[in-house]
Protein backbone atom coordinates (compact mmCIF):
# COMPACT_ATOMS: atom_id res chain seq x y z
CA UNK A 1 0.00 0.00 0.00
CA UNK A 2 1.26 3.12 -0.90
CA UNK A 3 -0.56 5.92 1.10
CA UNK A 4 1.22 9.75 0.13
CA UNK A 5 -0.15 12.81 2.50
CA UNK A 6 0.33 16.04 2.02
CA UNK A 7 0.07 18.62 4.73
CA UNK A 8 0.52 22.34 3.16
CA UNK A 9 0.18 25.78 4.16
CA UNK A 10 -2.48 27.54 2.51
CA UNK A 11 -1.48 28.80 -0.76
CA UNK A 12 1.80 26.93 -0.57
CA UNK A 13 0.38 24.86 -3.94
CA UNK A 14 -0.04 21.70 -1.72
CA UNK A 15 -3.47 21.05 -3.44
CA UNK A 16 -2.09 20.88 -6.77
CA UNK A 17 0.66 19.34 -6.16
CA UNK A 18 -1.01 16.49 -4.64
CA UNK A 19 -3.36 16.19 -7.72
CA UNK A 20 -0.61 16.50 -10.23
CA UNK A 21 1.47 13.70 -8.32
CA UNK A 22 -1.60 11.46 -7.98
CA UNK A 23 -2.51 11.79 -11.89
CA UNK A 24 1.33 10.97 -12.90
CA UNK A 25 1.53 8.05 -10.02
CA UNK A 26 -1.73 7.18 -11.37
CA UNK A 27 -3.41 6.89 -8.05
CA UNK A 28 -6.45 8.45 -6.99
CA UNK A 29 -6.03 12.14 -5.38
CA UNK A 30 -8.40 12.62 -2.22
CA UNK A 31 -9.13 15.94 -0.86
CA UNK A 32 -12.55 17.59 -1.06
CA UNK A 33 -13.72 14.03 -1.44
CA UNK A 34 -13.07 13.28 2.49
CA UNK A 35 -15.30 15.98 3.90
CA UNK A 36 -18.24 14.99 1.38
CA UNK A 37 -17.47 11.59 2.74
CA UNK A 38 -17.90 12.81 6.55
CA UNK A 39 -20.80 14.86 5.40
CA UNK A 40 -22.69 11.87 4.28
CA UNK A 41 -22.23 9.57 7.22
CA UNK A 42 -22.96 12.92 9.27
CA UNK A 43 -26.11 13.76 7.84
CA UNK A 44 -25.02 17.39 7.96
CA UNK A 45 -23.61 19.37 5.44
CA UNK A 46 -20.29 19.66 3.97
CA UNK A 47 -19.94 23.21 5.03
CA UNK A 48 -21.02 22.30 8.72
CA UNK A 49 -18.25 19.60 8.33
CA UNK A 50 -15.43 22.14 7.05
CA UNK A 51 -16.03 24.61 10.03
CA UNK A 52 -16.06 22.00 12.50
CA UNK A 53 -12.25 20.27 10.87
CA UNK A 54 -10.98 23.76 9.90
CA UNK A 55 -11.79 26.34 12.51
CA UNK A 56 -9.57 26.71 15.27
CA UNK A 57 -11.55 24.43 17.88
CA UNK A 58 -10.83 26.51 20.96
CA UNK A 59 -13.11 29.28 19.32
CA UNK A 60 -16.05 26.59 19.94
CA UNK A 61 -15.90 27.02 23.13
CA UNK A 62 -16.69 30.01 25.63
CA UNK A 63 -15.01 28.66 28.62
CA UNK A 64 -11.97 28.10 26.60
CA UNK A 65 -8.86 28.87 29.20
CA UNK A 66 -5.70 27.20 29.35
CA UNK A 67 -4.23 24.79 26.56
CA UNK A 68 -5.81 21.45 27.24
CA UNK A 69 -7.61 21.17 23.93
CA UNK A 70 -8.91 17.49 23.78
CA UNK A 71 -10.44 17.81 27.38
CA UNK A 72 -12.28 21.00 25.87
CA UNK A 73 -13.20 18.92 22.73
CA UNK A 74 -14.40 16.19 24.46
CA UNK A 75 -17.72 18.37 25.39
CA UNK A 76 -18.59 18.69 22.43
CA UNK A 77 -20.43 15.67 20.78
CA UNK A 78 -20.82 16.74 17.36
CA UNK A 79 -17.34 17.95 17.02
CA UNK A 80 -16.07 14.39 18.15
CA UNK A 81 -18.94 12.61 16.26
CA UNK A 82 -16.98 14.39 12.88
CA UNK A 83 -13.20 13.55 13.93
CA UNK A 84 -14.51 10.28 14.65
CA UNK A 85 -16.40 9.97 11.34
CA UNK A 86 -13.14 11.60 9.98
CA UNK A 87 -11.02 8.64 10.93
CA UNK A 88 -13.54 6.63 9.40
CA UNK A 89 -13.63 7.80 6.38
CA UNK A 90 -9.90 8.01 6.02
CA UNK A 91 -9.19 4.42 6.81
CA UNK A 92 -11.89 3.23 4.11
CA UNK A 93 -10.52 5.03 1.21
CA UNK A 94 -6.50 3.98 2.98
CA UNK A 95 -8.22 0.05 2.39
CA UNK A 96 -9.32 0.93 -1.07
CA UNK A 97 -5.53 1.16 -2.58
CA UNK A 98 -2.44 3.52 -3.19
CA UNK A 99 -3.88 7.47 -2.90
CA UNK A 100 -3.02 10.57 -2.18
CA UNK A 101 -4.50 12.39 0.68
CA UNK A 102 -4.21 15.81 0.67
CA UNK A 103 -5.15 17.82 4.47
CA UNK A 104 -7.04 16.08 7.05
CA UNK A 105 -4.38 15.56 8.92
CA UNK A 106 -4.24 12.10 7.50
CA UNK A 107 -0.02 11.50 7.87
CA UNK A 108 -1.47 11.09 12.06
CA UNK A 109 -4.68 8.77 11.38
CA UNK A 110 -3.12 6.58 8.65
CA UNK A 111 0.28 6.38 11.01
CA UNK A 112 -0.42 2.58 10.72
CA UNK A 113 -0.25 2.26 6.70
CA UNK A 114 3.31 3.75 6.91
CA UNK A 115 2.70 6.61 4.44
CA UNK A 116 4.69 8.97 2.94
CA UNK A 117 4.01 12.29 4.54
CA UNK A 118 5.24 15.54 2.50
CA UNK A 119 4.56 19.24 3.87
CA UNK A 120 4.71 21.87 1.16
CA UNK A 121 5.25 25.37 2.40
CA UNK A 122 5.88 28.80 0.32
CA UNK A 123 7.08 31.96 1.37
CA UNK A 124 4.13 34.71 1.95
CA UNK A 125 4.56 36.84 -1.60
CA UNK A 126 4.32 33.52 -3.37
CA UNK A 127 1.49 32.00 -1.65
CA UNK A 128 -0.31 35.68 -1.57
CA UNK A 129 0.15 35.20 -5.15
CA UNK A 130 -1.59 32.30 -5.72
CA UNK A 131 -4.26 33.26 -3.36
CA UNK A 132 -5.18 35.55 -5.71
CA UNK A 133 -5.19 33.05 -8.42
CA UNK A 134 -7.90 31.83 -6.83
CA UNK A 135 -11.59 32.62 -6.00
CA UNK A 136 -10.30 35.19 -3.18
CA UNK A 137 -11.74 38.09 -5.59
CA UNK A 138 -12.52 41.83 -3.61
CA UNK A 139 -10.61 40.72 -0.73
CA UNK A 140 -7.19 43.03 -0.27
CA UNK A 141 -3.89 41.64 0.39
CA UNK A 142 -3.97 42.52 3.96
CA UNK A 143 -7.35 40.42 4.10
CA UNK A 144 -5.52 37.81 2.07
CA UNK A 145 -2.41 37.68 4.50
CA UNK A 146 -5.15 37.66 7.45
CA UNK A 147 -6.87 34.75 5.69
CA UNK A 148 -4.12 33.14 5.27
CA UNK A 149 -2.44 32.97 8.34
CA UNK A 150 -5.60 32.56 10.43
CA UNK A 151 -6.20 29.20 7.97
CA UNK A 152 -2.74 27.91 8.98
CA UNK A 153 -2.94 28.93 12.95
CA UNK A 154 -6.45 26.79 12.76
CA UNK A 155 -4.45 23.64 11.17
CA UNK A 156 -1.71 24.38 13.27
CA UNK A 157 -4.43 24.28 16.32
CA UNK A 158 -6.66 21.38 15.01
CA UNK A 159 -3.76 19.23 14.81
CA UNK A 160 -2.31 19.48 18.53
CA UNK A 161 -6.53 17.62 19.08
CA UNK A 162 -5.73 14.60 17.29
CA UNK A 163 -1.48 14.76 17.62
CA UNK A 164 0.84 15.41 19.71
CA UNK A 165 3.68 16.60 17.04
CA UNK A 166 3.37 20.03 15.77
CA UNK A 167 2.04 20.91 12.11
CA UNK A 168 4.67 21.80 9.81
CA UNK A 169 7.30 21.51 12.16
CA UNK A 170 10.19 19.38 10.01
CA UNK A 171 10.93 16.45 12.63
CA UNK A 172 7.24 15.09 11.55
CA UNK A 173 7.48 14.72 8.07
CA UNK A 174 9.16 12.81 5.23
CA UNK A 175 9.68 15.44 2.70
CA UNK A 176 9.50 19.14 2.96
CA UNK A 177 9.28 20.92 -0.56
CA UNK A 178 9.48 24.72 -0.31
CA UNK A 179 7.81 25.98 -3.20
CA UNK A 180 8.51 29.91 -3.33
CA UNK A 181 8.47 30.92 -7.15
CA UNK A 182 8.19 27.62 -7.78
CA UNK A 183 6.08 26.42 -10.96
CA UNK A 184 4.42 22.95 -9.20
CA UNK A 185 3.91 20.56 -12.39
CA UNK A 186 8.09 21.18 -12.92
CA UNK A 187 8.96 19.17 -9.35
CA UNK A 188 6.24 16.22 -9.74
CA UNK A 189 8.02 14.04 -11.44
CA UNK A 190 11.07 14.05 -9.26
CA UNK A 191 8.16 13.82 -6.15
CA UNK A 192 6.52 10.70 -8.04
CA UNK A 193 9.95 9.20 -8.76
CA UNK A 194 11.11 10.23 -5.23
CA UNK A 195 7.80 8.36 -3.84
CA UNK A 196 8.28 5.22 -6.04
CA UNK A 197 12.22 5.01 -4.57
CA UNK A 198 10.90 5.26 -1.17
CA UNK A 199 7.87 3.13 -0.87
CA UNK A 200 10.17 0.76 -2.92
CA UNK A 201 12.39 0.17 0.75
CA UNK A 202 9.71 1.73 3.28
CA UNK A 203 6.42 1.89 2.91
CA UNK A 204 3.76 -1.04 4.25
CA UNK A 205 3.97 -4.38 1.77
CA UNK B 1 24.54 25.70 -14.18
CA UNK B 2 23.30 23.64 -11.70
CA UNK B 3 24.83 24.34 -8.73
CA UNK B 4 23.41 21.70 -5.54
CA UNK B 5 24.52 22.67 -2.09
CA UNK B 6 23.75 19.91 0.51
CA UNK B 7 23.15 21.25 4.37
CA UNK B 8 22.92 18.12 7.12
CA UNK B 9 22.77 17.56 10.49
CA UNK B 10 26.11 15.22 11.56
CA UNK B 11 25.41 11.40 11.25
CA UNK B 12 22.02 12.04 8.68
CA UNK B 13 23.98 10.62 5.36
CA UNK B 14 23.89 14.01 3.94
CA UNK B 15 27.73 13.61 2.51
CA UNK B 16 26.27 10.22 1.38
CA UNK B 17 23.49 11.59 -0.42
CA UNK B 18 25.21 14.23 -2.02
CA UNK B 19 28.32 11.55 -2.92
CA UNK B 20 25.40 9.58 -4.88
CA UNK B 21 23.35 12.77 -6.03
CA UNK B 22 26.54 13.75 -7.69
CA UNK B 23 27.33 10.32 -9.62
CA UNK B 24 23.58 9.95 -10.85
CA UNK B 25 23.68 12.93 -12.12
CA UNK B 26 27.08 12.56 -13.42
CA UNK B 27 28.58 15.69 -11.79
CA UNK B 28 31.71 16.79 -9.27
CA UNK B 29 30.74 15.86 -5.43
CA UNK B 30 32.40 18.89 -3.27
CA UNK B 31 33.15 17.56 0.63
CA UNK B 32 36.50 17.68 1.88
CA UNK B 33 38.21 18.95 -1.50
CA UNK B 34 36.95 22.46 -0.16
CA UNK B 35 38.75 22.17 3.23
CA UNK B 36 41.62 20.92 0.96
CA UNK B 37 41.69 23.98 -1.24
CA UNK B 38 41.29 26.31 1.86
CA UNK B 39 44.69 25.39 3.56
CA UNK B 40 46.33 25.42 0.60
CA UNK B 41 45.85 28.95 -0.31
CA UNK B 42 46.24 29.51 3.64
CA UNK B 43 49.34 27.87 3.73
CA UNK B 44 48.23 25.90 6.42
CA UNK B 45 46.98 22.42 7.60
CA UNK B 46 43.48 21.20 6.51
CA UNK B 47 43.46 20.45 10.41
CA UNK B 48 43.56 23.61 10.96
CA UNK B 49 41.00 25.16 8.62
CA UNK B 50 38.87 22.13 9.62
CA UNK B 51 39.06 23.61 13.01
CA UNK B 52 38.31 27.51 12.41
CA UNK B 53 35.63 26.55 10.04
CA UNK B 54 33.72 23.79 12.14
CA UNK B 55 34.31 25.55 15.38
CA UNK B 56 31.98 27.25 17.65
CA UNK B 57 33.68 30.96 16.76
CA UNK B 58 32.58 31.93 19.78
CA UNK B 59 35.20 29.54 21.22
CA UNK B 60 38.09 31.37 19.91
CA UNK B 61 37.67 34.82 21.88
CA UNK B 62 38.38 34.48 25.19
CA UNK B 63 36.38 37.59 25.18
CA UNK B 64 33.27 36.64 24.34
CA UNK B 65 30.00 38.14 25.47
CA UNK B 66 26.68 39.26 23.79
CA UNK B 67 25.79 38.20 20.80
CA UNK B 68 27.59 40.03 17.93
CA UNK B 69 29.55 37.08 16.37
CA UNK B 70 30.49 38.79 13.30
CA UNK B 71 32.11 42.07 15.47
CA UNK B 72 33.87 39.19 17.60
CA UNK B 73 34.86 37.73 14.50
CA UNK B 74 36.56 40.59 13.07
CA UNK B 75 39.32 40.59 15.65
CA UNK B 76 40.63 37.18 14.84
CA UNK B 77 42.34 37.78 11.34
CA UNK B 78 43.18 34.26 10.61
CA UNK B 79 39.57 33.48 10.68
CA UNK B 80 38.47 36.07 8.81
CA UNK B 81 41.02 34.82 6.05
CA UNK B 82 40.02 31.62 6.39
CA UNK B 83 36.43 32.27 5.81
CA UNK B 84 37.34 34.74 2.50
CA UNK B 85 39.18 31.99 1.22
CA UNK B 86 36.20 29.70 1.32
CA UNK B 87 33.95 31.93 -0.74
CA UNK B 88 37.25 32.41 -2.96
CA UNK B 89 37.38 28.05 -3.17
CA UNK B 90 33.44 28.15 -3.47
CA UNK B 91 32.75 30.63 -6.40
CA UNK B 92 35.81 28.95 -8.00
CA UNK B 93 34.34 25.75 -7.52
CA UNK B 94 31.05 26.88 -8.86
CA UNK B 95 32.68 28.14 -11.82
CA UNK B 96 33.87 25.58 -13.33
CA UNK B 97 30.63 23.66 -13.32
CA UNK B 98 27.73 21.92 -12.36
CA UNK B 99 28.09 20.09 -9.22
CA UNK B 100 27.15 18.93 -5.96
CA UNK B 101 28.55 20.86 -2.57
CA UNK B 102 28.03 19.57 1.08
CA UNK B 103 28.52 21.51 3.69
CA UNK B 104 30.37 24.45 3.61
CA UNK B 105 27.35 27.12 4.01
CA UNK B 106 27.67 27.13 0.39
CA UNK B 107 24.04 27.81 -0.12
CA UNK B 108 24.29 31.19 0.90
CA UNK B 109 27.95 31.88 -0.17
CA UNK B 110 26.92 30.84 -3.52
CA UNK B 111 23.62 32.75 -3.38
CA UNK B 112 24.25 34.64 -6.71
CA UNK B 113 24.57 31.22 -8.51
CA UNK B 114 20.97 30.28 -7.35
CA UNK B 115 21.22 26.82 -6.29
CA UNK B 116 18.71 24.45 -5.57
CA UNK B 117 19.24 23.80 -1.24
CA UNK B 118 18.65 20.96 0.12
CA UNK B 119 18.60 19.88 4.11
CA UNK B 120 19.28 16.50 5.37
CA UNK B 121 18.17 15.30 8.72
CA UNK B 122 16.97 12.52 10.84
CA UNK B 123 16.02 11.28 14.39
CA UNK B 124 18.27 10.75 16.88
CA UNK B 125 18.58 6.81 16.64
CA UNK B 126 18.79 6.92 12.78
CA UNK B 127 21.90 9.39 13.22
CA UNK B 128 23.68 7.55 16.24
CA UNK B 129 23.37 4.14 14.05
CA UNK B 130 25.01 5.82 11.37
CA UNK B 131 27.91 7.20 13.32
CA UNK B 132 28.55 3.86 14.81
CA UNK B 133 29.38 2.88 11.69
CA UNK B 134 31.82 5.44 10.94
CA UNK B 135 35.13 6.43 12.97
CA UNK B 136 33.82 6.55 15.88
CA UNK B 137 35.08 3.68 17.51
CA UNK B 138 35.24 3.46 21.22
CA UNK B 139 33.11 5.95 21.41
CA UNK B 140 29.86 5.51 24.42
CA UNK B 141 25.99 6.39 22.65
CA UNK B 142 26.45 9.04 25.77
CA UNK B 143 29.69 10.84 24.18
CA UNK B 144 28.74 10.24 20.75
CA UNK B 145 25.82 11.98 21.04
CA UNK B 146 27.12 14.67 22.87
CA UNK B 147 29.74 14.95 20.04
CA UNK B 148 26.44 15.34 17.52
CA UNK B 149 24.87 17.79 19.36
CA UNK B 150 28.21 20.15 19.58
CA UNK B 151 28.78 19.79 15.79
CA UNK B 152 25.21 20.78 15.15
CA UNK B 153 25.47 23.19 17.46
CA UNK B 154 28.77 25.13 15.88
CA UNK B 155 27.36 24.12 12.49
CA UNK B 156 24.04 26.69 13.45
CA UNK B 157 26.43 29.28 15.54
CA UNK B 158 29.12 29.34 12.47
CA UNK B 159 26.29 30.14 9.65
CA UNK B 160 25.08 33.18 12.13
CA UNK B 161 28.91 34.24 11.01
CA UNK B 162 28.31 34.86 7.62
CA UNK B 163 24.33 34.60 6.95
CA UNK B 164 21.61 35.81 9.07
CA UNK B 165 19.25 32.83 8.32
CA UNK B 166 19.04 29.99 10.69
CA UNK B 167 20.36 26.74 9.93
CA UNK B 168 18.27 23.64 9.59
CA UNK B 169 15.28 26.47 9.75
CA UNK B 170 12.90 25.05 6.51
CA UNK B 171 12.36 28.35 5.48
CA UNK B 172 16.04 28.37 4.22
CA UNK B 173 15.94 24.96 1.83
CA UNK B 174 14.55 24.43 -0.62
CA UNK B 175 13.85 20.78 -0.28
CA UNK B 176 14.64 19.12 3.34
CA UNK B 177 14.80 15.14 3.52
CA UNK B 178 14.03 13.45 6.38
CA UNK B 179 16.72 9.87 6.67
CA UNK B 180 15.11 8.52 9.59
CA UNK B 181 14.95 4.84 8.77
CA UNK B 182 15.57 5.41 5.26
CA UNK B 183 18.38 3.48 2.86
CA UNK B 184 20.00 6.42 1.14
CA UNK B 185 20.65 4.78 -2.54
CA UNK B 186 16.51 4.25 -2.18
CA UNK B 187 15.54 7.97 -2.64
CA UNK B 188 18.87 9.44 -4.96
CA UNK B 189 16.82 8.61 -8.34
CA UNK B 190 13.67 10.61 -6.98
CA UNK B 191 16.27 13.41 -5.94
CA UNK B 192 18.47 13.48 -8.85
CA UNK B 193 14.62 13.73 -11.11
CA UNK B 194 13.50 16.71 -8.66
CA UNK B 195 16.98 18.30 -9.51
CA UNK B 196 16.45 18.46 -13.32
CA UNK B 197 13.30 19.57 -13.18
CA UNK B 198 13.82 22.41 -10.70
CA UNK B 199 16.81 23.50 -12.95
CA UNK B 200 14.84 23.14 -15.70
CA UNK B 201 12.68 26.04 -14.47
CA UNK B 202 14.72 28.01 -11.70
CA UNK B 203 18.54 27.74 -11.65
CA UNK B 204 20.29 29.91 -13.27
CA UNK B 205 20.90 29.61 -17.23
Amino acid sequence: MRIITIGREYGSGGRQLGKLLAEKLNIPCYDKEVIREIAKLQGVSEERIRKITTTDIRGMYSATVGRSFSAQFMYDKKAMDVFSSQETVLKSLAEKGDCVIVGRSADIILREYKPLNIFVFADKKTKLERCKQRSNAGLTDKQLLKKMKKIDRDRKVNRRVIADGDWGKKENYHLLVNTSNVEIPSIVDGLAEFAKGWFSKHGQE
